[in-house]
């Protein structure tokens, strides 16, 4: 194991993480937080020096392979996590240091589950940190470095990480260089985001709640700084909304085509075709059914599109509590839950490709039965994909529901029904937020016992990180001195 | 497509299944049941001549494949189930044809679910019928034909129907015969029913309650003759019933190895162990769960080891109501529906064999990421698993998990309850019988929607057949006349 090189990547990004809360204390000292302040003083100091003491071991250059990106990812999204609470911790704003992991780890992993009962009572600084831990987690802390500069040795190495980090079945390589394609996924996360910021703006929605529902909008995370969620907004403000989440639940790679200007082979995908087409077709069956809850059709579509969005794109934001929706509703959001956003997005979830990879194997296998000898490739955009990356989705799917059956068995024990544990579950390894019953949209996760919330801990995690960074981290055999060889470095 | 082929098999079927309805006259006729007689003799009757009549046509000895066999075994099923309803339906003791086919078809996929609301007002000459579709849908009614003696075209055509009705991921040959194995299955069978009939007449169990709950039992079915399913009857009763219902569980050519004096063979089955050790492992979890609700720790083992058996047997009886237990339990009998009996029994669910491949190519894949040259191949019991073994566990396991949600949302139309909507579809599409809430094992799926009950039919149907054989029955290209090729006979 290259653990210098895992020290020196950990490092930065605590230094980055660091850097990251110093807005934060601008924004408690416009506000004058003052237990915040100090709050955040502290951990920014504690966080740096930690972050610079990683990064006195001079990297050798030594092997770097697909394991060590495994383990460095990780890692990494362990610790910004418990370093990332400590701000909430230390200004005693949230009592218990496992509450405030669980929720900056709902914040990084873009999930959006909180275990504040009253959002509003909390200081504006912590707040803005909260929602931004979404926005950072959103397009990958390792991206974020990556796309700062090249890591040491180059190409190799940074694949190993884009590809730990990044969502989907096949790694999201732009361009032939990962730290320019990190560059460009970037560039266009910001200026979506800046475009959401001046939408909202235009719509009269105040700075504070602006930015901060911006961030959860672009990783798709669901923090809100209002007990109601975005029950309270216009319907302008809502609107915009429901369109950003959809467009962050997007392949990033489509919106590369679009700007580098092949419109056309953008239009084309058959991920987002079928990520367009549910979306449609759920704000249509659960429009049909929520009709006699609403004033008149506009207003049932408006909320039906806003919660498809919402759970979908796996952000979690509220315009109304689905709770009382009819169960067909629900049904339909539960499903939307497990499928997810696309794969290259900030969403979570199994991801369209992985759905559309599933339908077509099983599309194959019936016509491999039908007639025998024929030759048949599973194929996406016209691309041939490998035996590999099909091994990889059963894999993922595989360990997906192992981790979720083990989950709620566990999250059980605490008797709050089965309809609640089982949303929660699904609602965290999913990185959605809220689910149904006492984590609905206008609930909480304060009542679960500190065994449930290190489960649930564990399934935002393995939801963000697509289950097998974390696998390998507690495989023993990752960690010892085995055979190695030279990996090629694709994508499975 | 042979179509003269599959009217044989069908005939063939339908005589067989009048044949069977002669005892549920005899038993009428005892009891004095003359509107039952009536209906069981119009049923007879006409069955036998549909039989007859698609008997005349003379098989040709034309080309015979995997799609006639699948395509054979899913009419066959769907045709006795629509004549087996009959006696139901004319006796006016089940008013609806809907809800006798619903009764009917639970009875021959060894569901269990019942539409009855009160079972004890039942004539005993049909609740015998009820019972005894169990007894012959366990060890599947195809492999009754076969054993009765071999099809015209030998053992190429019997293995494709032995394949398409036979449970688990590869086909239950014991010997190179195929009709001397199914002779081999039914006699184990007929043996293991016989000695069960024996040990509860020793506990005194009155001789109708006997053979309809060893019916039951023998085919992991679940109907039984009194309200309260098994809670009536003494515990010497339940721990018999206990023992057996975990017997039919297991894969039959364990029995085999063990009765041919290959004892240690049989011991060495990773399956059975694997189905062993979660029998037993939920049976000491759940104990420990309920141990307050029971007066002694003798009682609520008794009670746990019971529904533990049953439910991850699929059969379905009950001695307690499960819907009053702690919610840990509940999860747990919840995922034991899903993980089912071992393949090549009687048992429904995904099988112990396919969650076994499952974890074992989890494992090969993890492998693989940290020794990326590494040769593995899958294996159980010392045998390697073929590629194409595999990707018929894939495929069997997204078809049903795609079968499963879909289901889910038709059903929740009818606002019934999330526990309830997703029990009921868990405990159809895996032949169980009982699920939670309503539909729990003292309820029943009467207050179902005629479109949920027929959703329901074909989840069991779907369950007992294992998706295939009713997916190439409703896929256009199969019934086509495209390019044909030989087919090998491998199991996948």
């Amino acid at each position: 194991m290259n653990y210098k090189v895992i020290y020196n990547i950990i490092g930065r990004i605590l230094c980055v993480e660091a850097a990251f809360l110093v807005p934060a204390v601008a924004i408690s000292t416009y506000y004058q937080e003052t237990g915040a302040i100090r709050a955040l003083w502290i951990s920014i100091v504690a966080i740096a020096c930690v972050g610079v003491l990683l990064l006195l071991p001079r990297p050798v250059k030594k092997d770097y392979y697909a394991r060590e990106g495994y383990i460095s990812v990780g890692l990494s999204w362990i610790i910004i996590s418990l370093f990332g609470a400590l701000p909430f911790y230390l200004s005693g704003e949230v009592p218990s240091y496992l509450d405030a992991v669980f929720e900056t780890i709902s914040g990084f992993t873009t999930t959006g589950a909180s275990i504040l009962e009253n959002v509003e009572v909390m200081s504006r600084g912590l707040l803005y940190w909260r929602s931004f831990t979404h926005w950072l987690g959103g397009m990958g802390v390792l991206v974020f470095v990556l796309a700062l500069h090249p890591m040491a040795r180059g190409s190799g190495q940074s694949l190993h990480l884009l590809r730990a980090e990044s969502p989907g079945p096949e790694v999201g390589k732009l361009v032939p260089k990962i730290h320019k394609s990190a560059k460009i996924l970037y560039g266009i996360y910001i200026g979506l985001t800046l475009l959401q910021i001046v939408l909202l703006a235009l719509g009269g929605m105040p700075l504070f709640d602006n930015v901060t529902t911006v961030f959860g909008t672009a990783g798709t995370g669901g923090f809100a700084v209002r007990a109601d969620s975005m029950a309270g907004y216009s319907p302008y403000i809502q609107t915009v909304i429901t369109i950003f989440m959809a467009l962050f639940g997007v392949n990033f790679s489509v919106f590369y085509l679009f700007l580098s200007g092949h419109p056309r082979q953008a239009l084309r995908s058959e991920e987002v075709r079928l990520y367009i087409g549910i979306l449609a077709g759920a704000t249509l069956l659960i429009t049909l059914n929520i009709l006699p809850h609403y004033a008149n059709a506009g207003e049932a579509l408006h909320h039906a599109a806003f919660q498809v969005s919402s759970i979908m794109t796996t952000t979690g934001f509220a315009t109304t509590d689905f709770n009382l929706w009819p169960e067909f509703s629900k049904c339909i959001l539960l499903l939307l839950m497990i499928v997810g956003a696309c794969a290259g997005s900030t969403g979570g979830g199994i991801k369209v490709s992985r759905l559309l990879l599933l339908i077509k194997s099983m599309r194959m296998e019936r016509k491999r039965i039908l007639h025998p000898r024929s030759v048949s490739v599973i194929s996406l955009d016209q691309k041939p994909i490998s035996d590999e990356t099909m091994r990889g989705v059963t894999l993922f799917m595989t360990a997906y529901f192992f981790t979720a059956a083990l989950s709620f068995l566990i999250v059980s024990l605490d008797n709050m029904g089965l309809e609640t544990s089982l949303s929660a579950v699904l609602a965290c390894i999913n990185n959605i937020g809220p689910g149904l019953d006492i984590v609905g949209p206008m609930g909480n996760y304060a009542a679960f016992s500190p065994l449930s919330k290190l489960v649930l801990c564990a399934d935002m995690l393995l939801g963000r990180l697509e289950i097998i960074p974390l696998l390998m981290l507690f495989a023993p055999s990752a960690w010892t001195k085995g055979i190695r060889h030279k990996q090629k470095a694709s994508g499975w």
